[in-house]
């Protein structure tokens, strides 16, 4: 089994916030997270697709396109934007790390044209990084 | 002579904009970096301080004084918070990264116990650099 | 699934030495690594912990809870130490990256609120890691 | 279950080019990766060996045994050559980055001393990766 | 005084080789630098520009105009390309780091339109940098 | 003008401690780093050579005989080894970094066969960097 990443990077501003705790619960579970101007991060991202190397391309995708599919379907709506305000497919969900993962997983599962999408992977900062295995 | 760094890193946001020019020429300068509603990056921060060292201690300075002085006068007022609306050392200032840059050696040129703040380099991305070296 | 992970780092010293084999054999075996008066380094440490995103936090695991978890049980105890003689975890043990990671694992394993510990990775230099999944 | 990692890394030039396809074909599969006069790379390799500690030495493997095994079998063939020129083991085969890690794994798989082959590991760039597990 | 600085990366191959040397003294002076079928790298390019920052903007230069440059002027002729033999620029020069770095600089310096440049940095492997300061 | 770097690692311990201080002394101006066990890093090390580019070769100063002369002088001598104890050109010296970076400066200064040492580099951990210009 061979597993092929791409990397790609994004900056974006968030507020950790669940509209459905008060004020004060948010503070108390959030603390700085949930500062009310919100705060931002350069998020690095990597997907991984799964399968076997194709006979003719050696290849399990064409990296030229997964980075495009990547571009279209997340880069393009979420880079240089704010998580809670600006982002379509994260509308009504608390943008944690692992929100966040679990949303990209969900706008790439379907569309990966060879091989199948293993994992996504999220770095937050340097010291924080989540990784989503969803199921197909 | 002996250059020592202190290297820190901390998560802001932030919304290119200068209030002098309108929305559309805002826009057309600053494009995605003035997005209304902000983004952010996970900034990285090397403070480099020039002198020579100590005999007593084999220290230009000591770095946990160094720390600790970059925490109170820069992390503890951007880490976590939106430069346009929290920070009150750049109220009226564009945050670019050269004024940024600028606006921290300011913050720190007076502080340093021993030695000479030579520079304030900050890494706004992976690939963008500001070095700031003012005059003491 | 989820696999959140939290990057540490921490200086130590240490001697790979096994008592029960003579000097000569250590020096056979481990080589400059056996240097007598000890060498160090830098160990990166990442431990992760898999789960499922809580709904009402988003968060598999509060990575403010996790550090505060590792620096009291691990970082503290071994920080600015020698693996051989100071730490209390690691007494009788050869401080091989192995069993270090082991001995991490066994402090950590059971210390975790939210989700299981899944691994714990240590890396000793830029070119040699180590990860260690053990059975909870 | 513990998993060693040694990481290396080698400089090696490329043409991405499938013989059996016409000049055309290649040249609208692999774009400037099929550059007729090649292309180059800093490869990093991870290799992953699987096993326990030995309760004598506290190694899955000693890395210095690793690293040989590396340096002779893989490395002496790849650093500083061509894929498609000069190194015995890809003849015939198209130097894509997954037929690259497949080919370094069978060098590989039956000269490991103590544990397994667990994966092999290849970053083309700072943004492309493949791994590899095999069956031994 | 600003520091800024781009940060960009390249793929490409190339033979240390010195047509006014003989086969023999190329290989005894650049060893497998030398190799006839060439090797590779990812280059690493960081291009410094100097100068004040702009009021109206807060740019030193705008990195999206110093992006468009180095693509224009450098990217576009050395990315997925040979060193020897597709690059116009490097037309009879041997492509050591040096040289490079210094033809790089002779592509930019007259191309800067706000501030000026400072220094053409190439790393040619993670232990191997060459920084050009020219005169304009 | 051209800045040439070669970048080295190795692995040693330390005990920051001057012996003209009394223990407490000691211990409150160096804290941690005076554990009486001592306590290590993964010292990364640049050393950076200037001069013009050898119209015969291309280079400043080929990178492989640095390499060499850095070996020689330096890393047989401190990696993997106790800076207070096993190293001769640091005896009698408190091996804070700004001081091995000085030491290492006067073991390499005279031994530059081609340009011009220019700088000692040296980061202790990923935060903490000094560099060293002497005269020559």
């Amino acid at each position: 089994m061979i597993y092929v990443t791409r990397r790609e990077t994004f900056s974006a501003s968030h507020r950790i916030f669940n509209p459905d705790l008060s004020d004060s619960e948010n503070e108390m579970i959030f603390g700085k997270c949930s500062n009310k101007n919100g705060h931002g991060h350069n998020y690095i991202l990597e997907v991984t697709v799964e399968g076997e190397a194709d006979p003719k391309t050696g290849y399990v995708i064409d990296l030229k396109i997964l980075k495009k599919i990547i571009t279209e379907n997340v880069l393009q709506k979420v880079d240089h934007k704010n998580f809670n305000l600006d982002v379509d497919f994260m509308e009504g969900i608390n943008p944690t790390t692992e929100n966040i993962a679990a949303a990209i997983w969900n706008q790439l599962a379907d569309k990966i044209p060879s091989g199948r999408l293993h994992s996504v992977k999220i770095s937050e900062t340097e010291n924080n990084f989540v990784e989503y295995r969803g199921t197909r």
